[in-house]
């Protein structure tokens, strides 16, 4: 129906692309973290990714704006995207470049209109599972009081935050990691409510069918339109009397 | 009203033996966790029940599909049956046979067009509480750091976590402990929006009575019928005088 | 407007007398916990302001049973308030008859029509607040491993459950003790359920003055009113000519 | 549009530096607290920095209360405020200067009109947390079984109660401390209640648009301003042969 824009057409067509190289940065993001033993080089060959991969959102950003017909307006609208490019180059801490470039995909992914709210939302729920509960423990594994020192802990420990049950069996003590955990505590509550206001919204639309008021109204139409038709059989009537006579 | 088919026939024939299978499954579920004295052959016989329950609902699940007059569509509609059917086959894990079990018996009760949604919802609240305290009491109660070791410890941990209170003082330390506790959590986090949600919908029920626009609509249409009404008044006045002169 | 029945009457000329009741049983129920130093003929004074205050609630159901129309239906719907009152004479058990009194003030409160729903709400938050205080510290305080031995303790733990936050620095270890703290819960998550729904209603209220629909169909009734008044002068100009001809 | 009166143009006047002087109460507040270091002089300078604030309220008070047109109504409407500049001079404690002089901010807020909701309920949350954390810090620093001692555990703590995870980890033990954490526990349920509340309205929006029998309703009022058009039509020819007759 609508013609495609330029910009359209290039956000239609590196969505796949991208996606891969979000998993790449996933893959990249875990291995030095997951695998203790690993070498200097393997590491190193991971930081290469990270970096080549936000440098491909980097070049995807300046090819969506060179595309946009109105540039200073796409510049205010996606002023967030631009941090996310610019942040990292600043202050390249390990850190800040995971949060850029998850803010990327997760805008990115919002833009692409095939992607339907249910699927966003649960994405983004598994990763922020994924990368809270990595970074968390590569936080508080070297930290003297901590109580999150493997994987398996480091999981649970974001299931029992995001959930709010929060036992307390394990909590970060460092203040990196209470950073870290006070963004997955907040994003785990909107995103419940969106989970809850989504089911109230099915439970309410199955519930208004039953809507007496409206269908009272329905009714009240139906029996005007009655009355309408009954009225223009009798002026028809008239309109014989009247020719007849 | 509408004719019933074969399938629906079967349904509601099969509903009531199922549902009393169900309720012998739990009992030989719950009986070898609850009495740690029992003998080998009492473990064995509930073993068995077991899989005679499982093996009847497997026949159901045949039977149905064999009935149902599309079985490409039904096996697609219907592949986590499927699954559930096969899985205790491939890996006659106890905790696979009771998920599998349960998913089993969900999914069919959800099927009876007589249950309404909020039985369904407390059916489903009572028996994940129940099996999932037995659960986590038989693989806790073996853990070294394990601090859940008596039913009453198991259910009152499975209500705080349901809950969200999450108080700590009983929390499951094995891994698969802790993947029966994020089973409940995600659930109970969801039947809890469920019900917020019903009562919202119920809420907002009646203060829409009091929806102002939606009465001054009812108030225009009955103020137009009188209108039309007086018209049509006018009109037989109308028909009279011609009819007259 | 509508014909009071005797029924009507007793229970509005009841209500101030019962409220005040209610608040003598309060009071007697907390005495004896509180005031740990409580000599023996104070505590059967207390117990003899329950009983009393039971009796007035016993027969304030027989009253209404009598002078209900139909005495069957009203058993049938009251079959709640009817336990209430045997239940106490059966087992006397001070936290039964502290559960019935509750029930029977509750349901009562309930039925008169002059309470709002949020008045409702808030009082039986302030109730189970206080009442499960009152009920957990005098179970817990003689718990040889209970954590909850004051009164200050009981209610912050109180208000730790109710709000789900439940921090585990205090939590009940008797069985009889947690059952208190399952109700506890479980009405707390209902009420704040009440409350999310009553806030959600109140913002859908303020959201839906705007609804788009809603406000084309008013348009469309007023336009079809203007129709069909323009045809009636068209009718009554219709009619001169005919009589003038 | 509307003609302003005295009163709002007072209010509108006053907005800005009302609210620089709730950030010099801020510093005022957090200062003697955070710098546990500060001379005698610099905590009796925030003293009188406090009681300004205060007094520059308590004026702003009365300045509406002289320009509004009935006095009585306006006392009657805003007795929140009267007790908020009344309490301080009767109990000079530092924690009810902090609770009055928040109040007084927040409901002179609230007035203002062009604050959206999001935006205070926004700002609402962050004061909570800020002087939550300072006020629990403050009264619990001194405590001999305090667990919370620095700014972090404070903001820590207050993060995870708003949240209603409730790790346990670091909980007041004082009185006063349980008091300030209940404050903080109800308001940030209330507040979460509101942001949930607020995605369901946007959701149900969305959803509302496909609503069934809202457009169906459109249909039938299209199809009688159709029938009542044919009715009119059909009059006007009558009319015709009525005068060519």
């Amino acid at each position: 129906m609508k013609e495609q824009s330029a910009q359209d057409r290039w956000e239609q067509h590196t969505q796949r692309p991208l996606l891969a190289l979000a998993v790449l940065f996933a893959v990249a993001y875990a291995v030095p973290i997951v695998d203790t033993s690993a070498g200097h080089s393997l590491t190193a060959a991971c930081t290469v990714a990270e970096w080549v991969v936000w440098g491909f959102f980097a070049v995807d950003y300046l090819m969506r704006l060179s595309l946009s017909r109105d540039r200073r307006g796409f510049v205010r609208q996606h002023w967030m995207d631009l941090c996310a490019v610019v942040v990292p180059l600043i202050q390249p801490l390990r850190l800040l470049r995971l949060v850029s470039t998850l803010l990327l995909v997760g805008r990115r992914a919002r833009m692409a209109s095939q992607i339907r709210v249910t699927t966003y939302v649960g994405g983004a729920v598994v990763g922020l599972l994924m990368f809270g509960s990595l970074a968390v423990l590569s936080v508080e594994r070297d930290s003297p009081n901590g109580n999150i020192r493997t994987l398996g802990d480091a999981v649970w420990w974001s299931f029992t935050t995001m959930t709010t049950v929060g036992y307390g069996d394990h909590a970060p003590t460092t203040g990196l990691g209470r950073m870290i955990a006070v963004g997955l505590m907040l994003s785990g509550i909107a995103l419940l409510g969106v989970v809850t206001a989504n089911i109230a919204a099915w439970f309410i639309e199955r519930f208004e069918k039953d809507d007496v008021e409206e269908r009272e109204q329905t009714e009240a139409i139906r029996a005007l339109t009655e009355e309408v038709r009954a009225l223009r059989a009798e002026v028809a009537a008239l309109r014989k009397t009247s020719v007849g006579g």
